[in-house]
């Protein structure tokens, strides 16, 4: 089968799931502001989507790991390799270290 | 007009338009998932929602400091006033610092 | 006894104590650069010094509002506790979150 | 001339030297404490040997790829390609993502 650079199943539907359940937690958060919270219990509703948006972007760098930069090696396309790494140092420096 | 422990209208407001688009945003990226779309680039807008939800945090903070936080240094309750600052501490160790 | 804007003692002896140590691990790391170690054990030890340098923060802050803030809230000085309470939205703000 | 698995000699005589500045920052924080000055002057110190920190992190971690990851690139080695992945995503998960 021929190689498909996107998610492999079993982590594709993980991260539906992550996804729809951080949908309904932005839009609860909306729902709390909507209906007078307090401040705090807001905040910590935040964070708590803060940490579940960490998780899938863990989650997809880790399937494109074992699936689109193993490819790469596979290939023993050095070019190929060298774009795979540079991407993977973007996401490095653009995620919040 | 009596105290109200949450956002005043114009942080309101603004935030429930963040909301809104973050919303949006995180169904995008469902979608992407579902039509097998690059990991990176897929990436690249889990760290858009990674960014906008950390300055949806920061507005309703200020909101907060602003508003609440400043209820209890007019109401001289010094007890209050603690109550603030440990719940702020709180924020800070639990935000990805 | 007047009120000293600086640490307590504790929390001073501490705080050096971790420094002393931080200064320590910062002249391990350049001797292992000098020695060509291998990058990746260099960046295990970065990562330490970045933590250590995190729990010193986390310190400070803390004796900070256990003492400073605390001195404002008992002052009754509204406009100090204002000052307060924005100087620790700037460390806040300028935190890695 | 055979691949030696250190940091490359520019790379290496810059990082030296913000660790050499690093070290006295700290000193200096030290005797900040010592010398009682105010707390927030303090923690903006310590903020500032922290993003110092994060710098010679980036810089060490854009020579090891430039270097050590190149040369599992040339090599052709497989094994030795994946090992050097699987190292970079340890220090990306330390990081204080």
């Amino acid at each position: 089968m021929g190689y498909l650079a996107s998610m492999r199943t079993e982590a594709k539907s993980s991260v539906l799931k992550r996804l729809k359940r951080i949908e309904g937690q932005v839009r609860g958060i909306a729902r709390m502001v909507e209906d007078d919270r307090y401040c705090i219990d807001i905040l910590t509703q935040i964070a708590a989507v803060r940490a579940a948006m960490r998780r899938v972007e863990d989650e997809v760098l880790r399937d494109h790991v074992g699936h689109c930069v193993e490819h790469a090696i596979r290939s023993g396309d050095a070019e190929e390799q060298r774009a795979k790494i540079a991407e993977l140092m973007e996401v490095f420096a653009r995620a919040e270290r």
